[in-house]
């Protein structure tokens, strides 16, 4: 059996991202203000600098990954595109699985492909401080990364309930210099607000959310940075999939179809949009290119959800966005996959989504941990349970091919190392986790409360 | 600033490891049964598969790397050898500093490099079922690993306290398929005896030993696996020198110093060894290199020890080799790079630093998470605790450099990463770490209770 692990040279590093809002057929949506028209650019500048600004409402096709950022990604890039041979023998089947590892970052997952460009552009439009939110910190941690490579300081809002149950996220945030708050905060009025009404508030990303962006408006010189569903996020993140499609060049491959998780959308669009951009030039090799959107069953916003306009955040105070969603005040269960507990889904995949240019799929929670269980068991690597989803889906395409004989090429997005999610992995091998029913009562219900302007 | 991270090609890649002992000007002092003899081999062969055993007492300079192994080494070797440019800045020294990455590995340290041969000659030779000890879960995590990708089951007697404060690394050997027990258990004499004299005994490496080695003695089929100390462990370990040092030739490199962090030896020899072969064969680049084993202040082994026989576990259950010692039943504070917790040193380093060929250096526990976290915020990536006293002796060097202004070349050994450690690095962080005084009067204590065979 010969291990096939490919990298890259210095000189094939991709210099550019790809932005897939260059090839879609219709323009995207604006994003809109409360009163139902598009938001203005001045507004945005507020929380974002210029360059990330353009950025997001660029179209076009090439966007230069500025040398700066190159040379902090060659601290782990090219991650490696490896061929799971062991996973195909345990599987019996004819198709060739490759996964793209980004778990080799200093954070452990994918999130620093957007990071470190949104720290750099931020340094050099003059901003003194970096302002986000997170949960369990998948985001917080990169951010607070990148930020240290550049001189940032950082501030983290963080679920008060993840602070103080899950502290090694935010020992990560610390060792790399950023400043954690357990929110609600004392620091911001809807901090202030939320601790009011309830003294004894275990937080939620919503009111985590509302204290970065506040205090990232009301700061000069303070920016707010976000992890996923922003078109320039997803931007950041296609060095994924345009290195794999080099590497994949390298071994005279190409894949037949790509799984990644979906939760903000950022993993999946960054390792499927360079590959649509082949479909879009008219490849013969992208023709039948099969690109699957995979989320979990109980939070199913592709697959269940609207496509219509909703606030980003459950509690109202984001711009409206056009884009698959349950509902911006639908509550989904605690799946331990935290990074796709969203409500919504990026813009830009929900597009595709809508214009039948991807696919979208909903796994159960057990199942993808039996896929993950399987897959450290074969290949070694032990997946985060956000990553769990994408491997499923690749595994059932997998022992589908075996059904059919077909000897296809499957491509996966192993978005990150297991490492700081072991109790979820302890709770499966324990018989204690559960998959949860359909939840299509809170939907229907969540659905009704779109805002007004997305009918 | 160019980042440098050097790779080699697949038929770079070491086909055999190299065997210290064949450059050694004496021969390795025989381990010692309690009656003062050499242990007989056949007593050896009752816990240990014949291949090891043979790389345990070889003198062959070279020893041929099984296709079996290199195949798995390959699902993350070569581990990149990178230069900390921003390092070196943030110290303002004219020193080039390079760490070879060995927390890349599915178990995130250097340990699967032996586990994997380990689990593959036992499987060769007919084992049905591998046993270990593990403290903290390094070890126990890394053998799960390699025999999960041959197919042999393992059992791990994992410390009671460990087991139920550190659930984590345990969680991550069970999903490689590992059965783990709390130690000690009712399943060895050693355990009923333990519990007999304290039924809520929290356990201790020496029980735990007794407990993996007492089922491997007692049960045909079953082997006894271990994580450093030994002769063949180390072997395997040298893996990561063979590596940096063609990493080194493509870039036209050639170290002035080595550190690796040094508890068992594995890390350290690991490294190290392949570079003094050519300081034994007068390899003039490597005439005036120097190789330090750091270890902790208060854990003195090399610094403070004893050079004289004793046994390998705190009981006194193991045969007894001349190797450097603060005395068996030395107990050394609980400081938190607990893979450096040993009372004693491999014979191979032990015997290297009496003959003059390595040097030792000791550092105290705040300075090294020190040293750890302004690696974390220059370099990106968090070390584990262990590998943060190779990086303290590495900036000590690098300092010194920049007060006389030499360009000298140092590599570090960073041997994991610290995502499992950050209740650690959470405490250093908060000012509540603290430095042990040196030992000294518990150490003259132990040493007095030395085995009289040493005399």
């Amino acid at each position: 059996m010969q291990t096939l692990r490919v990298y890259l040279e210095p000189d094939e590093m991709p210099t550019h991202w790809y932005n897939v809002v260059s090839d879609l057929k219709n323009p995207p949506s604006p994003p809109l203000g409360p009163d139902g028209n598009p938001v203005p650019p001045e507004k945005m500048l507020a929380i974002f600098p210029m360059p990330l600004l353009e950025q997001e409402m660029s179209a076009e096709r090439w966007i230069a990954i500025p040398e700066e950022v190159r040379q902090i990604y060659a601290l782990w890039r090219p991650s490696p595109l490896c061929r799971a041979l062991r996973l195909e023998e345990a599987l019996g089947t004819p198709a060739k699985i490759f996964y793209k590892y980004e778990g080799v970052s200093p954070a452990g997952s994918h999130k620093p492909n957007s990071a470190v460009p949104q720290a750099y552009f931020n340094k050099v439009a003059g901003t003194k401080r970096l302002t986000t939110e997170t949960g369990a910190g998948q985001w917080g941690s990169s951010i607070a990364f990148a930020g240290q490579m550049f001189g940032l300081p950082v501030r983290v809002y963080m679920v008060k309930v993840s602070y103080e149950q899950k502290p090694f996220r935010r020992s990560m945030m610390q060792t790399w210099g950023a400043e954690v708050f357990a929110s609600p905060t004392n620091l911001t009025q809807a901090g202030r607000d939320a601790l009011a009404k309830d003294p004894n508030s275990e937080g939620s990303l919503g009111i985590a959310i509302s204290e970065a962006v506040e205090e990232a408006a009301s700061q000069a010189g303070t920016c707010y940075t976000l992890g996923s569903v922003l078109n320039h996020v997803l931007l950041h993140q296609t060095v994924i999939g345009l290195e794999a499609k080099k590497q994949f060049e390298k071994i005279g491959l190409y894949p037949d179809s790509i799984f990644g998780p979906c939760g903000g959308g950022s993993s999946f669009g960054g390792i499927a949009f360079p590959f649509l951009a082949d479909k879009a030039a008219g490849d013969k090799r992208a023709e039948n290119l099969d690109c699957v959107a995979v989320e979990p069953s109980s939070c199913p916003t592709l697959t269940k959800g609207a496509y219509a306009y909703d606030f980003g955040d459950a509690s109202g105070y984001t711009p409206l966005m056009k884009m698959y969603t349950l509902g911006h005040d639908f509550m989904p269960p605690g799946i331990h996959a935290g990074g796709l507990r969203y409500h919504g889904d990026s813009p830009l995949v929900s597009q595709l989504l809508h214009e039948k240019l991807i696919r979208a799929a909903a796994v159960p929670q057990v199942a993808t941990f039996e896929a993950g269980v399987q897959f450290a068991r074969s290949e070694g690597i032990i997946p985060a349970p956000e990553s769990c989803h994408g491997i499923r889906a690749a595994i059932d395409e997998a022992l589908r091919c075996k059904k059919t004989g077909e000897a296809k090429v499957i491509l996966v997005n192993l978005t990150g190392h297991g490492h700081f999610d072991m109790a979820s992995y302890d709770k499966y091998l324990a018989g204690k986790l559960e998959d949860y029913d359909y939840p299509s009562a809170a939907i229907a219900d969540s659905l009704k409360h779109l805002p007004k302007v997305a009918a």
